[in-house]
């Protein structure tokens, strides 16, 4: 089972994950894209990604733009090295993207 | 221009749209699959119908479950016949990707 990361660890991961941060106990970030066509190709790249590990994102999208978050149900909705890997794969796809 | 309609246009129009309500003047439903896979399949439907007619949904999904909200930009945020078409499209499919 994936434990709960410390907040110097979460800390410490965020400095290599632009756009991201800690809200309500979640990892969360915004993404904008051109327009919908763009972030919705996003999408399916992170759907694919999500279902490929077993860890889907709490995520919204208007348009343009997508806001995600993550946390892992089975730690009690704490954030773990699941959700780093997410967000760490989402940041390395998101310039491809827009 | 879309023009917005009467409640009573839209009173009408929701008695075949099983699902759906009016909410904050958004049309509105909320769809449950048996999982991501499913949920996602059906949310690249819906993508491709919006992109096709130019019309896109505020949604969100976590897991299998997906909330939509429509409403028309160009009509000040009203509810038009571009929404009811979204909502009629989504009504047809969704019982095929459940």
């Amino acid at each position: 089972m994936p434990e709960q990361l410390s907040p110097q660890d979460i800390d410490h991961a965020l400095q290599k994950l632009p756009g991201w941060s800690v809200r309500d106990e979640e990892l969360c970030a915004d993404y904008s894209f051109a327009d919908f066509n763009a972030a919705f190709a996003f999408m399916v790249r992170v759907a694919m990604k999500a279902e490929a590990v077993d860890h889907h994102p709490r995520w919204s999208n208007i348009y343009n733009k997508v806001s995600i978050a993550f946390s892992t149900h089975s730690a009690g909705h704490k954030i773990t090295e699941l959700d780093l890997e997410m967000a760490r794969f989402i940041c390395a796809i998101a310039s491809d993207v827009v």
